[in-house]
């Protein structure tokens, strides 16, 4: 069994809180867990706007607090997104993720993600086989 | 991609909200969504207890409001849950989930839950190919 605890990880353990521009993520569970999937909490700035397309995997997104809205670019369609409101990436969506209040999200990947991802240019992580 | 809310689904979509002997869960993303794994928001009653041993799934749970404790059956080593904490049954690990007050958790299971399965008498869920 493994126990983690996320107030304890953004204190001492920096190697699984990761930030880019205008996110945090911490990871919660990781590719060498061995579930199958990875874990993370993910904080997005309030005001802020990411353009994400996960290429090579599938995710799933679970509001726990705050306020913003998905846009799915292939549609045009935008969905509110507050607490309780979950979107999941079955067509690897490429999509606009907007941010009004802090928003604080639970995030699973299939396969999961190992640690050492970072978000490309065209807004997706790599294939585990792309390192 | 699929948009789902927590709060319309246990208004509007009984199919979805499962209940057990004190606890809830509503399953937000199942077996024939496709993403590989499900996800499920799991409300287990202040002052129950429950042995749970998923024998052929892989489970995380995070929680996200109440407080509680696990014990691992196979150490008897026991860890306080409350908000931030998130525990792996990476062994399927034989465990006393208790709740002392309501525990609000979210779950993912691999493989996805097809959301037929009850728990059966040694609290496991069956296999997908046993139905």
């Amino acid at each position: 069994m493994i126990v983690r605890d996320f107030n304890k990880i953004v204190k001492t353990d920096p190697a699984r809180v990761v930030s880019d521009a205008q996110w945090t993520s911490v990871r919660m569970l990781l590719a060498d867990d061995g579930m199958g999937f990875s874990f993370h909490i993910t904080t997005l700035q309030a005001g802020s706007e990411h353009t994400f397309e996960y290429k090579n995997h599938f995710e799933s997104v679970y509001c726990m607090q705050g306020k913003g809205s998905i846009t799915d670019l292939s549609t045009g369609e935008t969905h509110q997104i507050t607490p309780g409101v979950m979107y999941a990436l079955n067509l690897h969506d490429r999509h606009i993720l907007r941010s009004e209040e802090e928003l604080v999200m639970a995030c699973c990947f299939n396969p999961p993600v190992t640690g050492t991802e970072v978000h490309r240019e065209d807004g997706s992580y790599a294939a585990p086989d792309e390192g």
